[in-house]
């Protein structure tokens, strides 16, 4: 949720650094033995969250949500979870306490188990790493990738963000002036997005009861230009998305306006919005335009005509990755 | 490998609150879904390692047996690991690659492949957590814990607190000399233990290749002795392991002679054995005694009689969980 965060092309900047790794190791990477079907997060603190404006409660939680989300875009139901907890000399056991509380609202809610709990010390932060299993359970049918498909996405882009930035201004105002109250009015939907971000496991479901075929699905963690990026380099073709099909709620609007931000630099690199991008074949086009709450926002394109985002005037801007350090 | 590494029964202390925390959010952990096949670990540095003394190859390797250590005690096999790994500033890309290497190492030697990895900044050292999916695949039946069941173990005990110990004085005189050579000669096993621990899986195989069957199977890695008190919690009886029985390696006590220390608290209570402890029938009793590697070293009591070490002069010292704050 922090730096590394912003910037969607940053997280695919890295995948190219993993990819090379990947290379060098190749063999170790090669199994094609049990098909995967867990997904490990790791959460360290000042670099994935600020307990400053973030209760750990909602770190709790997030962690969770974050650590499932992959399971269903892989046609994955989330069954157990294994959660171990690495904490400074400053955390309490209420701070734990407050933690697993987060933990169990999320695993209530989206029928998750915790298998396993370890507790040790951390000689810094607060460090949570959690691997979520799953089983397959897919009611979505899959397609091959094809040169016609459309780019879908669910909800809304840019939310997370925006929440985030809220929150970092308002802490810093708290900072500077000695314990202001903070003035989070109106932005309540875009810092529950930051704080409480939900999946939307349910689309995807109702998609595959309504005869849709995914050629990809993809969670978008590191912004939609990431995941645009990450796609076109699994297909072998080229994405183009539109500026004015993109989703974004009013609130991300306003809180954009407020925050002297462009808003489609948010949406298309803010982090942490936990919505899905789909492939769907073309001809599915009046299926998927009926599921409430999915948007079409682009489609594939020949290879050789990049990626890129089609502004209102007609113009297009390159979508890249940038590096990563 | 740090502190709370060389005090088994604070492993055990720690368990306590663990439980505590189990029963307090039971809805939480009561899922009764999916049979667990995952088990996910953390590392922290200047908590489990220093990299000081600690190669890192070596830190990816002994990640990797870590991870997937308890699956062989679960019956699985382990087949994919998930990795996350948290960096700080001062690491480099050939640091991750040498990570890799030792990640890799394993991944060969035990047949796992990395289905996942993912990199990401550290404000302050390096974190790796790794989780490890195993399948369904035991050679050895299990049996109903019983009153009269023997306490055995693989291996030998303590080595690897004492190599830690050894790494740990020379890298205090390399420091307080500007640069002295370390004397390393002759520990080389308890040091190789350390740094580069195996699993003795082959031996769980072997037993039931024999027809043994284990009551209960588990990992010693916080010490013997907290292993002792989780199979007497678990199993509702009390444990009696004999002082004269314990498998302890020539350099293990010449080591702990070296350094001062009582070679039977390192045997009870330092960290990172891999060993299993397994609790077998009675009635077995030959079948295992036939397996070279393996030591019964014990036996079940009444619970009235609580959980002890028979020293060689016939009395009994109790074996008791210390506290963790």
């Amino acid at each position: 949720m922090a730096e590394e965060k912003k910037s969607g092309e940053k997280g695919f900047g890295k995948y190219i650094l993993i990819n090379e790794i990947k290379e060098q190791y190749a063999s170790a990477f090669s199994g094609d033995r049990l098909k995967p079907k867990v997904s490990n997060i790791l959460y360290l603190e000042g670099i994935h969250f600020n307990l400053m404006y973030f209760p750990v409660q909602h770190l709790g939680y997030k962690s969770v949500i974050n650590a499932i989300a992959d399971l269903y875009a892989r046609g994955l139901k989330p069954e157990n979870i294994y959660v171990n907890i690495g904490l400074g000399a400053r955390f309490k056991k209420t701070d734990i306490e407050l933690l697993i509380e987060g933990i169990s609202l999320a695993c209530k809610k989206y029928l998750v188990s915790i298998a396993e709990l370890e507790i040790s010390t951390s000689l810094t932060g607060l460090a949570i790493s959690v691997a979520a299993e799953g089983k397959e359970e897919s009611k979505m049918k899959r397609s091959q990738p094809a040169a016609t498909d459309l780019i879908c996405v669910t909800g809304d882009l840019g939310a997370a963000y925006l929440g985030l930035e809220i929150l970092e201004r308002e802490t810093q105002v708290y900072e500077q002036t000695g314990g202001a109250q903070p003035e989070l009015k109106g932005f309540e939907y875009v810092i529950g997005r930051q704080l409480k971000p939900e999946l939307k496991y349910d689309l995807l479901q109702q998609s595959g009861d309504a005869g849709v075929t995914a050629g990809i699905i993809r969670t978008v963690r590191d912004g939609l230009a990431s995941e645009i990026l990450h796609i076109a380099n699994t297909t072998g073709f080229g994405c183009r998305i539109y500026h004015d099909k993109l989703p974004i709620d009013r609130e991300t609007e306003a809180a954009s306006k407020e925050l002297g931000f462009e808003t489609i630099i948010s949406a298309l690199n803010g982090g942490d919005d936990f919505e899905y991008v789909i492939t769907v074949p073309v001809k599915q086009h009046e299926l998927i335009e009926k599921i409430e709450g999915i948007s079409i926002i682009g489609h594939h394109v020949p290879k050789e005509e990049g990626n890129s985002l089609a502004l209102q005037d007609g113009s297009l801007a390159e979508l890249k990755a940038q590096g990563w350090e």
